[in-house]
């Protein structure tokens, strides 16, 4: 088994935590984003969607999704559980993942690849080259702040973002907030429950991964 | 049990192939987004998001979300899988789900939502007024030629988008290459493998769903 990473990248991070979680270690080969590495025919050989994380299985078969290298080791070593336990359990978590994925975490790819200089012309991740749209990176910046309003709301209620336990959700909320500095965006002050939140879950090992 | 729903609609569409392949019947309540129901203060009172599907169960508890309600069902009601046996197949399946939703449906909806007259202010679905972004119409559009494409690619060397069992990645391509008509955009002649395909899942009577 073979784990494609990258250090310094935010969506293979969510796997980092999620093993760590786990107590899992994996044999992992870093592709070096920052010089193009996903972008060159050896792992466009690996991966053709031209990024990471990847796992790579004994067989040979290749996972090239966050979310579905997650699916391998939740089923493959069942504890602790990060995906959830009985169907409401499990259908909430998958809920909020998502719902912190699409207005958090893809918000802040938005702002991030339609405005920097160094990703001209590659405003979408994968094997496709796409022009910035800068009207698309200001919209993700309103899209971050009505993110941070949301978590803040659902915080307020809730100890973890999908309930009483930590979960996946939590794992892509951090790494979501996390990633929004990148784009110079960070938690108001005012949002007190998201930082109370934030502190606690950055505090666990995992969060170091 | 209350499933809410929009019979033309494509997103709880997901949710009723879903449950058709099932045999799962559950009491539905239609909302009519066409004359916008589901931005009443009534129906953001059942769900902040202002989106359909939603689900209800007996307790009270709302899943809010297309995915999350299938992995509830999958739960309850293991047989027939749509969402994989053992790691590796829900892996598989989870992470071809995934890459159909982003590069199909995400696809059309940017397409969509970024281009009708009707949508002007809604170019995301949600609580929120977005402005229409028009280059994100033609991305939207030059996106869905690419997924045609990768589909054809895989289904050249599969029966089925996730391997050789129907799963819940065929529906999610399913749902996004009829979606794709919204905007005036259908299967090209030479993908004789993704058309192949498309008549053989659309001929499952769920398909009607």
């Amino acid at each position: 088994m073979k784990f494609y990473d990258c250090s310094t990248a935010p969506s293979p991070r969510r796997e980092r935590i999620f093993l760590a979680e786990k107590g899992i270690n994996v044999p992992t080969v870093q592709v070096d984003l920052r010089n193009n590495e996903h972008l060159t025919p050896a792992f466009r050989a690996i991966n053709p969607d031209a990024t990471v994380p990847v796992l790579e299985l004994d067989n040979g078969t290749r996972i090239t999704d966050a979310i579905g290298i997650c699916v391998y080791f939740e089923a493959a070593h069942p504890q602790p559980p990060l995906r959830g336990e009985g169907a409401e359990d499990k259908a909430v978590i998958a809920a909020w993942q998502r719902s912190a994925e699409r207005n958090g975490f893809y918000a802040v790819m938005e702002a991030l690849r339609n405005s920097t200089p160094g990703l001209k012309g590659r405003a979408l991740p994968g094997p496709d080259d796409y022009e910035q749209i800068p009207a698309l990176a200001e919209r993700g910046r309103a899209r971050i702040g009505r993110f941070f309003e949301q978590m803040e709301a659902r915080l307020a209620q809730s100890e973890f973002v999908a309930g009483a336990r930590y979960s996946i959700a939590d794992i892509t909320t951090l790494v979501s907030v996390d990633f929004a500095r990148w784009v110079k965006l960070s938690v108001p002050e005012e949002c007190t429950n998201l930082r109370r939140w934030h502190a606690e879950v950055s505090a666990r090992p995992s969060a170091k991964a």
